[in-house]
Order: structure tokens, then sequence, then C-alpha cells
């Protein structure tokens, strides 16, 4: 199975192609947000490099969110294009996991981070089982304090990932020497590790129902639930 | 610091270009052993992508060997080739010490292994002391024999990765449960965990006398050597 892996949801946009579980060709760049420019000339650039034509494609595995609204958008957008185009299968992934994807180790609890201003975040918890990712605790948007509140009533490890930054002083102060911060580079995610999570997975049913996972709403948003007080947000993001 | 880090050891290609430890791009190719033609656009088209001239560029890290015969002294010959070119700084590290940088655990032995053909590899025995890798065994070209007979005086886990299948099966009839064999995936070099490490290493004194690491004589030195049973086979690299 030939996969196209896909993961934009914030700054650093990485991309790869995979043989079932055998890397082809990644891409990683860190240093432009203007995916709408690199996304799709990279795409095409990989398909090349690794020997394939678009046609040759069988999966898009794509980051799906939480992450910046643009970023996220542009590669759900991009992703969906893709295979409804190709008409072949598409997994979407939580971007959380696909940072949680870069920490090896089992039996400790991985934290993985996206700064949500003003003290909040996006975040979730997951851990290993026999080198399987699971989801311990489901991706949110939340507070320091709240978070704190949950995590703290494990006894293991917990390594935190991403933007860290932020946080790790108030996390150390209740998590003492249980908190672990991984080395930074480690804050970048693989579309490779993303590639070979989506390929164990489900492809969705329906190509077209596949939203980003904001996890918060926009202003936007909010203007117009107070407007469509019995819509579902899922419907905002279809229809406008 | 501007890097420039290069693997073309093997069948992979990586190139990674880095702003001090923070990665700014990163390409990895593993279809194609055409390093001749890919090498040099893949670099140029990362600086680009990376924001920067080939003129920012302060060193370069070059995956020096053993591996390939042309792989190696492609990627060195490309790297002395820019580091003497823009006059700055050239890092050769160890292309097995870059593949045992792909796994995170302390606590273990790392063993990377390239296959050497009828039960021979290159190969060498690392471990990491507070996040940073250290040489337990210096890497070498030997017989699954005698390396085991080496490591199995060790009583910690060991970690093999890169071409395990050859050698796993005799490794776990001694090492028993000992032995653990990485994700498959960790047998593909990272190019920026080869910058990341050789931004903390000193550069050559001379860039002019960097040579590719073989730890085997091939056909063609072997025979220069029986000509000249006098010198140092380095001087065979170095004139033919």
């Amino acid at each position: 199975m030939k996969i196209l892996a896909i993961n934009t949801s914030n700054q650093p946009l990485s991309v790869a192609v995979l043989d079932n579980d055998q890397l082809l060709a990644q891409t990683t760049i860190t240093t432009h947000r203007k995916h709408a420019e690199f996304l799709m000339p990279v795409i095409e650039d990989l398909v090349q490099k690794a020997d394939l034509k678009p046609t040759d494609l069988d999966r898009v595995v794509v980051a799906a969110g939480p992450g910046s609204y643009t970023g996220i958008r542009m590669a759900v957008t991009a992703a969906k294009t893709i295979a409804s185009t190709l008409g072949i299968e598409l997994v979407p992934v939580s971007s959380l996991l696909n940072l949680a994807l870069n920490v090896q180790e089992e039996d400790v609890l991985i934290n993985p981070i996206f700064d949500g201003r003003n003290q909040n975040m996006f975040t979730g918890l997951y851990r290993y089982r026999s080198r399987r990712i699971q989801t311990v605790i489901e991706d949110q948007h939340t507070n320091l304090t709240k978070w704190l509140e949950t995590v703290s009533r494990y006894d293991q490890r917990i390594i935190i990932l991403g933007d860290t930054d932020p946080f790790e002083r108030s996390m150390r102060d209740v998590l003492h020497n249980r908190l672990v911060v991984a080395n930074p580079y480690l804050g970048i995610p693989s579309a490779t590790l993303l590639g070979l999570y989506g390929l164990s997975q489900s492809p969705v049913p329906v190509v077209d129902a596949v939203v980003p996972r904001y996890l918060r709403l926009t202003k936007a948003e909010a203007d117009w639930k107070k407007l469509h007080p019995n819509e579902d947000t899922h419907d905002y993001v279809e229809k406008v």
C-alpha cells in the first residue's frame, strides 16, 4: 500500500511517502508558515522522488488537528482533495498523537502540548502498550490548572513535548521530578511516523465528511453559533 | 550557527539544514542509490527552503563511514568541496553513530549494524549518559562470532538496528531476551540528528585531510597495499 502522509498543523510542514511500513521519501520544513505555497510542490516532488505517479497512491493520512486554524484547514483540504480526485482512502489522525509518536518509550505518559495562549493548551495524554500507542486522555482544549489536576492523579513519569516553554515551570511545581521535558527536536512532527500509524487505522467511510479538529470555537464560529443555537458547529465548518 | 548535515552512507539519502539546535529543513529519500544525481539538487533545494544562501552556512557535518563505498565517498567529497569552497568548518561523524542516535533510550546498549556480507558486519556499540551519546566499543569491521563474544560480556539490554535481518537469529541464540530489535524505521539515518550531534563536536583542523572511514580494505586497496607494503592505506585513498 502506497501512503501519502501530511502534517501542516503548526509551523512545521512534514510530508512523507511510504510503501507499507517502508519510508520512501520525506521532507520537513520548519521555516515557513507559507504552507499554501509549499504543500503541493513538496507533495509532487516527493511522489516523484519516490518513483511514483500520483495514481499509484492508495491512502492519504492527514494530521487533522488540533493546531493552527489555517494549517489544519490547509492539510485537511489538500488531503480530501487528493483522496477524492484519486478515489483513494483517507485516514485523519490527531495532530497531538502525531507528536506523541516521536517518543519511543514504554511505561511513561506522553503529553504533547500546543500553546493555546493565556495558559490555555491543546493537549492529550498517550502511552505505548507493546509498541502500540493508546489514548489515555482524549485531546482537548483546556487550561493549565485543570490539566494539572487531571494529570497529577497519575503516578507515572510524564514526558511533555511540543510547546512546553509556557507550561514547564508550573508543571514542574506540581509534578516535580516525575516531569520530563523531551528534547526540543521531538517537538517537530514526523510525517513518516504519521504514515506508519495511519497504515494500521481504518479509513473513513466518507471522505467528504472529514473536517478539521479545531477543538475550540473560532470567533467566527462562536458568532455563528449565537445566530444558530440549535445547530452543531460541524455544520458551520461544512457550510461556511 | 547554520549547519548542513549529509548522510548518504547507504541506500538512504538524508540531508538537513539547521540553525544551531533548530531544524530548518530536512529531506530523506530511500528509493535510490543515485546519490550522485540527487545529492547536490537536494542540498540546494533545502538551503533555499531554509531561506538561506550557501554563503550563510557555517559548518558541514557528514556521516563519513563506514557504509557503501560510493555512498560515503560521495558524501565526504561533497562535504569537503562545500567546506573548502565556502571556507567553513567540517565535522566528520561515524555513520554507525548517526544511526545509533535514532534510539532515545538511556540504560541500554545501542548496536547499529551494516551488513558486510557472509556473516561479516560493520558495527560499534554506543550508549547514552545524561542524554549524550558515548562510544562503548569503537566502530569495526568484524564477523558475527567475534562480535557476539564481545557483546555477550555485557549484561545490559542490547538494541540492534540497521541491517539486523542477517544477524538477529544468531544474536538471539546468545543474548536471549536481552536482545531488542528496534523498529525498522529506526534503521534510516536522520540528518537532523547528525547535525545536532555535529553541533557539539570540534571541526577538523584541516578539511583536505578528511577521508572516508571504510574500515575495510577494498580489493583495489588490498592490491595497492601488496605493491606498497610500507605505506598507510590512507595514502591510497588520498592518492588514487
